[in-house]
């Protein structure tokens, strides 16, 4: 089955892997008219570019994106957008050894059950760098999105156990440190663990939380095509992804029906508005008009250079120490791989809510003719 | 868009609202010769019946599936099994102040946010009488699954921060107690609990636990179709569940590579084990062969008798307090809605992985010509 | 796979055999705010009703359709339209022969292929009492198009070699003759091939043509998803339906490119026409705001009661006449289902293409909010 | 919304217009452990090369196809193959005036209408290169069908209402040619036709026919994913063809039961056969093991050097005449396109067809655990 195309109506498709030619990701279904450049795509891409500082994979990798078709005069024309990466800095010998056995916490030996045989060159299509198409699609479905005012933002939340305070939170200072934390002074005390955890050849994992403002209410489907269970979909279908949790999440297990519901109240000017959000936003999988909230468990790195047992192809029991260039975390590169995910699932689910009402419709059509 | 129909391969079309005339599922997909009778779909119904205990809403409901098509001479035929259950038990005039405004916790507003009304009945299509179409469903696929030898155990986990012991796990308890805990001792606390939250007008919520034994290895797809990712949306459309996670879930966030990761070891048959199952059998998406873990966040009960804050339609700050027979606790009825989705979802990837390898293809149409 | 689902946005989900419970389909995805009734239905179903006259087969159904969900106060919610009809007429026994042998003509053969056996009575799932789903669902969707000004009418354009006269063409005729022609002259003709046919217990094919007017242009999408491709594949899903074609169709063929190409002009009132309409109304899939013509190629009954060739189950060549109640011509009766068939065609296509333009999209969400 | 993409299981998702960089196309679903070489493309991209001969457009074009991803050491390994063709020989300027106007039989007035704009250069999108990711992904379909045993012959039957006749069928003529027909006599005439109407600055249309053998009974879906109405679809969605039939399609409409319905036999060794084959190979939309025969209706090149009337962006009423590098007949370059659609379609459907009999389904998973 063909399981490398995302969405419905806002669609991408992506190929490519670790080892090939390149990566790249074809969006069909966007409107036309947006104004999309190389620009708009690379700065997205440039979030998850591996080499930029000591926790994240010292491998240069210059990403840069070439779009080969479906935007005309600066504008896109509404067909196919073609994104294209090329890859530039495959060492293949650096992983001629791992043919030859499964390496834990990756999905060389499930690759092995489900094909027969794998591109085992840096993981073929499970490695990393599947997510270049992600996030070029994502850029452009962001584009969208911000055209309809639609805003997300996206950070770490918690790095091996540290989290940031949200006395502390300030938007700025994501961008500016290595860990992408809100928090500068958590941030530091992650870079000090990152430290250790490099010495020790081991690796962490971490939380990544993600706020869409300005989303109109009334996107998402009754039933099986909930908001919440696309953004579920979409974020758990990111490799690293262990949990997702909307609003409080797990807490909400542990609260109270009087303390969990959001009660509404009516502002002056008659806007309904609630006293609190622990429901994340979305109420029966359609969004209320405010905040939605989500958070991602991403587990840690699973390349280490520590001692590790494992089972070659000869059917033996042998030790390995995974070499080659790893990051010690995986979260602050998948902040905009989230980020990116969210923003196409946002997309879709807009665009597919354009036919929930009658009036709406015949207005839309009346307006064309 | 239409949000009621799930699958690709095995699908389930459901319908009907809280005081319709019924609902039901069409089910599409399923194999041809699959031995089917009401009473196997009755069995799960049953299941998530209300009125069986004093922790579930007294409102007695029959809930008897007929079957309209689809099983001819006791088998399936392959072609479409459209399900019905029509509500017997309704009490209109019970929610006719519902109407009137937005109950906390529920899909009131965001329907009429989205649709521009709702029907306000027993809150429509947003009831959980919804899930009757899940189950009958799920109760399909749980049948084909079982004839490929996978097994679905599923039970509550946690109810108001009561949590079950490994060690007193016993799995023909579940059906036994009235809160579906593996654990006698456990279940025992949960009622004194609820008892407690039933005088105080409130409500508490919890964690289901599913375990899916005898599933092959290599189903699941790449990148976007990952099990895990189809898993999570099909437990993340459920109405009350607020989080997913696979494994040891957001654990993992806080834990180390060198601990998280599942190494590999080889048995003396030859055969390719783990020495643990953080991952909760899912590697790159694609089952490894071993037992599938997730836990699904359930929030307390919305509806609640203590008085709660909200708004009328004539935009007014009200105060309310939610009559009629409502659970103190959605869990225990949920694990079979749970069970369904989870089911669902394997039994549709199930099918979609059988074109993934050529041999396997050219076999299996060489023997049918 | 589910092959009884049809459609992306707007849906329609049919199932039912001929001697099973009953017939039904859930429409899903039909904007909320639609008036409907079960007489808005039964309108289109009784069109397609046996027994009205001596060229349909005697067999006495009423065919009642029920709605079971979906609609609250009269208007559509927005959520699945549950519509069903009891099979009230059956009598296996007529068929009980047929479990026996293949029909030529029939599916008989092909689903015992397919599906190992089969429901035999009375063709089971592949009987054209199957259509009654897609009627009731084609008259829901017929509803939508009436709201935003789209009208289709659908005639038998030939009957067994017999055709109508464009100079005679009355559309207010369709009705009022048993053959369902625009044109009282060659209806008359007809009914006497028919009665001919009767005596000869043989049967006869025909064309069916539609035209649709009011449809906005720039509706289908490029490539695989374009109007005609959609419209061909609802049309050609028709069980009796052996050919379509569009615009001059087959004749195109033939034809030259100087007097195949539909040149523009523009009218006083600046708006672009067409000097002909030999494309049909839709050119790079995609329509043009002028009238859309397609026909359909519908064969012979193939039930007939004169002597025919086949094999029994024991493998054994012998000799049958089918008996029973059966009509000597499909034609008139599938008039209506290719109308349902096109308008569901034409209503998931036209929700499909509202997103097609950003500043379009903006616009809806900017008014929503 | 995405109309580029094809499929449920095999899927290919195209891109790419006629004067940007190129042209190409992602194949998703294709079984693991499939032989593939740029080779296996090329030898069908060759076949649509234009510049081959008089009667094809003299524009050279190389159409070397490169295989980005998906393949190791020469086997698809389950994954995305992503292939694409460099645009070489684009001369933009020759297009630059018709900006201006819209061509009548093309879709420029219908890209404006839809999208508010378009790339105008050669067609954009809507351009006849839009295929060669259609042949590309067809090439893959293919070599799977082949695999399986399957084998598709297609041909021109009728150009400019010169027919092959069936005494003469000759297969080994279809490729030594020019306009592809399997009659090496009417081929001949055509091609005194076709230098004819290139004198007369004219184009002429023509009839396609298609052969499969070897497809096993049992595939297609019934009621909507009919095999005919998967067929027909992907054939209609191939620009310049305006009909569809399978068997004797149009013909059956004027034909008797009697004459049309297949009688069956039963062969000495038991196997069951029919005496005729009018209904082409497919039965309430599933094939019955026989041949598939279907044919396509391909309308006259839009793109005449003869003086045609239209309207410019201004509004005038104008007279053009289309200078350029155009085809006098589509026909003999849309074989290879006819063919690679009906591969995709029935490559999807059989892998769709994988789940039909509980029976197959559980011994598939049994001999692979």
């Amino acid at each position: 089955m063909s399981g490398s195309i995302y969405g419905t109506l806002f669609r991408a498709s992506t190929w490519g892997e670790s080892h090939g030619a390149g990566v790249g990701v074809v969006v069909d279904g966007c409107p036309a008219g947006l104004s999309l450049s190389e620009g708009d795509i690379q700065k997205y891409l440039d979030r998850r570019k591996p080499g930029q500082n000591r926790f994240a994979t010292p491998r240069k990798e210059d990403d840069t994106v070439e779009i080969l078709s479906g935007v005309f005069e600066g504008r896109t024309t509404g067909t196919p957008i073609s994104m294209m990466v090329y890859n530039t800095s495959q060492r293949s010998k650096d992983y001629s050894e791992i043919a030859s056995y499964y390496r834990p916490g990756h999905a060389d030996y499930t690759y092995d059950e489900k094909y027969g045989f794998r591109d085992y060159r840096g993981g073929g299509r499970s490695s990393g760098r599947e997510t270049i198409g992600r996030v070029a699609a994502g850029a452009v479905a962001c584009k969208l999105l911000q055209e309809i005012g639609v805003e997300i933002v996206t950070y770490s939340r918690k790095i091996g156990g540290i989290e940031i305070s949200e006395d502390r939170f300030d938007k700025e200072e994501i961008l500016r440190n290595p860990v992408c934390m809100p928090d500068a002074q958590a941030a530091e005390q992650v870079e000090e663990l990152l430290e250790e955890k490099l010495r020790e050849h081991d690796s962490v994992g971490g939380v990544i939380e993600c706020r869409i403002c300005g989303l109109p209410s009334g996107i998402g489907e009754p039933v099986f095509e909930k908001l919440s269970a696309n953004l579920g979909k979409a974020i758990l279908s990111i490799g690293a992804v262990k949990g997702f949790e909307l609003g409080d999440g797990f807490a909400a297990a542990d609260s109270f029906g009087s303390a969990n519901n959001d009660s509404f109240y009516c502002e002056e000017d008659g806007r309904i508005k609630k006293h609190s959000n622990h429901g994340g936003g979305i109420y029966g999988g359609i969004s209320d008009g405010s905040e939605i909230v989500f958070r991602a468990a991403v587990k840690p790195t699973p390349s280490i250079a520590k001692l590790q047992k494992t089972v070659n192809k000869s059917g033996q029991n042998i030790e390995i120490s995974i070499k080659g260039r790893h990051d010690p975390i995986i979260v602050p590169r998948a902040v905009v791989v989230v980020e990116s995910m969210a923003a196409l699932a946002l997309a879709d689910m807009l665009l597919l809510g354009m036919s929930a009402r009658l009036d709406a419709v015949v207005a839309f059509f009346r307006d064309r003719m």
